[in-house]
């Protein structure tokens, strides 16, 4: 990460962001509250935590790589801004803000451009 | 904006922000470098500060509102994450991260999903 304050929902951002980005699905959902949790992503919410560990397996199968760009936090809430590398573009970039409750994460807001990751026509 | 840390870099963001989100242009535009900025947008890059004032003009005429949600900085970068009404929506996230050098925005990368804010079909 180029930036980065310290923070505890930070840690707990950052560390499901590892996670997933090294490919271990498992142990991304280890930091995402069991009961609640909902993502909102572009397209549509993700309520739960099988539909996100659903929604992210399948990330997870074409990702090739990342760029980490920007990591913030505060007591509660943390946003990272990336670029997640795929077939299709390694300069695109993404956007999650957390929300942290007791050590998990409760919500997050997803954003990147659908467009800018599909295949080329 | 419900979070935000304090920074040189935040400030000239948020004001940047501030001006244009409240529709005027040439207030947000005096933030902005006059020589070498570059906006990395959905779809392409913006090179150079008239090219970037005419997208801020065309986006500006859409945009109905404003919902703040983060607002982060260190020293010589600041990101932001808020969603932009517009007449499709009003819940559809953007992210902004800015390097900024001398009190001016010198790169930014901006990110949203386009197919959110496209009109309906």
């Amino acid at each position: 990460m180029t930036e980065h304050t310290e923070s505890a929902a930070l840690r707990v951002a950052l560390a499901y962001h590892r996670a997933w980005t090294s490919g271990d699905v498992d142990a991304a959902m280890a930091y995402v509250a069991d009961d609640g949790f909902v993502c909102r992503a572009p397209g549509g919410d993700l309520s739960g935590k099988e539909a996100f560990r659903d929604y992210l397996h399948g990330f997870v199968q074409v990702n090739t790589g990342l760029t980490d760009i920007a990591a913030f936090g505060d007591q509660e809430h943390a946003l990272l801004f990336y670029c997640p590398h795929t077939a299709t573009t390694t300069t695109a970039p993404a956007a999650e803000h957390f929300t942290i409750r007791g050590g998990r994460i409760a919500e997050s807001t997803l954003v990147f451009d659908r467009l800018s990751f599909a295949p080329p026509q």
